[in-house]
């Protein structure tokens, strides 16, 4: 098999959580190796315990990870750091702003050490800005963002979208962003600074909402539950079924026409007044009673069949143990079987990456803490058996 | 100043709606020569017009981007669209998955065409599996992948998180697994078939979620509105303020401390039952109410700006009208105040990669329908007017 498309890169990983982790989880099944360099008593999410309800994202975001353990509070630590630095391609951390900074490892010094090195932040809003040493995790960040106000219903509170996409759009956009600079380091040689903002990466999801926005006169527009932002489409929404939910969205008249079909409507199709998306939009609570009238006495299943059938984009809504159950998913590589030491027989994600690759691989737990120590500095560094115990012994490693 | 980071490559761009168009839409501001490829009618987006709510997204996702057209239906048209190919970096698109072989311009057929090829396609489900043909849009993944059944409110039906996550999972995926193999291709020389799955590309945001599955043995948990999905955390909530909401999470029970400060509650402060998170969690509900006590009477900005000042993870939730006036954003250069013929006077979002890198670039509106025909066929395959005029006329072009 040819080398990974990430072969031969290195990368220091301070990241901890989701965001930070989840782009040198990327990383790291694409082939780089991916050194995670945590303090003595590993990073937050490891902190939180091996049977926490944390237990599972860290096994799922520190795979095919190695650990090392640095406390860069000491002035050998900093040495050592330093040291690592000068092998590395790539440094990933989301700390508050000012923490490498504190340590006297920020950005531009670390440059110093290595002109090639690509350094990335991941932080809630940014290192530049008014807002920059806002706290944020991902609940504050879809409140900022505008992401809860536009999820939920009218005349209810604001509702947080159950995943912490905030967190996921960060990594991600902060994976994109150093393969760029990695790729364009093929040209230049030198390194770069990046500072991704997990506000800045989630913003463009809100095109549909803003669209509404100005679409409508400049109004904020009232939440829409499971409906269109801008109430122009119909049907577009989540429909009871006898045994859970069905969603279905008719983007084209021609949707329509055959989700008429798929109901056993002919008298539907025939009525020129719900033909066009426009006239469908305006009569929305008639047009929503027809569809629910026909799925809530049958199975999500029958449903979703009959509508596929006919070329309805549409949807079952499943729980999160439907998904991990999923045969498709798991055949097309996404999902893998794997026995964790607290968990059990559990099911790991891989990456979509590798997935859109065809590089489906077979997942590998995360390590120990420190689990890599000798390894990595010996390799790296050259310490042999006795440098590293007397580091140990000083609780510099 | 400094060539872009994509400098000199060439996207040939048959994205439609959000995200095929997000993942070319990045490339296209990190310096990318991105080549939209139309249909005579325009591609979807563009075809809802100017003066519908779709006018924003697509002014957003298209900018920094030429625009010409081809009927692919036409041998004509394929003839075109292969030479197209050969000078070509990468291609994009997100049909369904059939469309493309069909028109016989699958990824292998264009590979043969040009074997540096980066041939990606966006999609629902993916290439492969059982659902590969189950007709997609975001409202419907948001239901098969998970999202919606972990959104909303307990006893109440499943919520669509409000913003197009999926469309936009997909399309930063989509951009990143591009960028990889153009980084691969530096050393290796070859092409390569990218499938990305907007279910895919999701699924990770779920960690939480599917952590508090295994957590709780292997049951699915209920909705929990603005709490934790394993309800292990408190205060983890949007609380009322007089005019409006705000977003608290204590992380740390450090953070719970600082919160007690902020709000003038020392005698909170000496409640062992309340100290650690465990405790704090199982009384929830009293928890809740003692921060709600404080936070309702009180106006969003005042709290906002108590609790940073002592250290905790907290957000005002913001509407569209409120993110898009933010200064912050406007400062960092992530939005920008631009005119728009139809629209007026809007504010557009520039890529999160850019404000990344720092080079937030001035917007510039997407291109007319076909209006760089002349420019891209001219230049790239070397045809003089009369030809284009005789494509034109044959209505290939």
């Amino acid at each position: 098999m040819a080398a990974p498309a990430l072969d031969g890169i290195v990368v220091l990983d301070l990241g901890q959580i989701y965001n930070g982790p989840y782009a040198t989880f990327l990383m790291a099944m694409a082939g780089a190796r991916v050194i995670k360099v945590e303090s003595l008593v590993g990073e937050t999410l490891r902190g939180r315990g091996e049977t926490s309800s944390a237990a599972y994202p860290f096994a799922m975001l520190n795979q095919n990870k190695e650990s090392i353990t640095v406390n860069l509070k000491t002035d050998k630590g900093k040495v050592l750091f330093r040291k690592l630095v000068e092998k590395a391609d790539v440094l990933v951390e989301n700390f508050s702003p000012n923490t490498m900074a504190g340590l006297e490892l920020g950005a531009e010094a670390l440059l110093e050490v290595n002109p090639r090195l690509i350094y990335a932040s991941g932080s809630g809003y940014g290192r530049s800005g008014l807002h920059r040493d806002f706290l944020a995790m991902d609940i504050t960040v879809q409140a900022m963002s505008g992401v809860m106000s536009t999820t939920g219903m009218e005349g209810m509170p604001p509702m947080k979208a159950g995943p912490a996409i905030c967190d996921f759009f960060g990594g991600v956009h902060l994976y994109g962003a150093v393969i760029t600079k990695l790729f364009e380091r093929e040209r230049t040689g030198k390194g770069a600074i990046i500072d991704v903002a997990m506000q800045d990466a989630v913003l463009p999801t809100l095109a549909t909402l803003i669209g509404a926005y100005y679409y409508k006169g400049r109004e904020v527009q009232p939440r829409t539950d499971n409906r269109h932002p801008a109430l122009t489409m119909a049907p577009y929404n989540v429909y009871p079924a006898a045994d859970g939910h069905v969603s279905i969205i008719c983007v084209r008249d021609s949707h329509w026409r055959s989700l008429t079909r798929a109901m056993g409507r002919h008298d539907l199709l025939e009525r020129e007044d719900l033909a066009r998306m426009a006239d469908r939009a305006s009569k929305m609570e008639e047009v929503d009673a027809l569809v629910s009238e026909w799925t809530a006495p049958r199975g999500k299943q029958e449903l979703l069949h009959a509508m596929q059938a006919e070329g309805v984009p549409s949807a079952v809504v499943r729980n999160v143990e439907e998904v991990l159950a999923d045969r498709h998913l798991h055949d097309r590589g996404m999902l893998h079987d794997i026995h964790h030491p607290v968990l059990g027989d559990i099911v790991l994600l891989d990456s979509p990456l590798n997935v859109a690759f065809g590089d489906a691989v077979e997942p590998r737990l995360p390590p120990a803490l420190g689990e890599h120590n000798s390894r990595v500095y010996g390799e790296l560094l050259g310490l042999d058996k006795a440098a590293l115990d007397e580091l140990a012994a000083q609780e510099v490693i």
